[in-house]
């Protein structure tokens, strides 16, 4: 998802400020997702009061991608597990 | 992972500016994770010229949520499709 001038787009709300996200997605996903983001920004500003939003961006996406990185590992074992049982 | 007083802290640089990141993660795991939001920061960047750093952030973040909910899609199938083979 990106902006883009020549793809739908959808006006979504993130810690305060509006955002245009372009993309496939459907607005229904595009809305879920943003949620999702605006609510784990909320967290780490919560927890980090001193921090401008511009850091608590950056941070909650950090925490993210984190979070990505571990379930790529998941998403290994699984396939690891069902080879196993497949083979 | 967050900003902490209590716990181990590791330095690193994203979208040229220095964070401080807190967890029970390695430096290793959390300088690779942070090497991966500067990728993608760089990448929104680079198709939307014209945006703050903030806004790129923000967008990074939703880019990285997006991928992670799909992600989640991925466990669940191959959830179901070893439930499958087990029962």
């Amino acid at each position: 998802m990106m902006m883009d001038k020549q793809k739908a787009r959808v006006i979504t709300k993130i810690y305060g400020q509006t955002y245009t996200v372009v993309g496939a997605e459907t607005s229904e996903h595009v809305q879920y997702v943003a949620s999702l983001v605006d609510e784990r920004m909320r967290e780490m500003g919560k927890h980090n009061r001193n921090l401008d939003s511009k850091k608590v961006a950056v941070l909650a996406a950090v925490n993210i991608m984190n979070d990505f990185v571990k379930l790529e590992d998941t998403v290994r074992q699984l396939e690891e597990e069902l080879n196993n049982l497949k083979g």
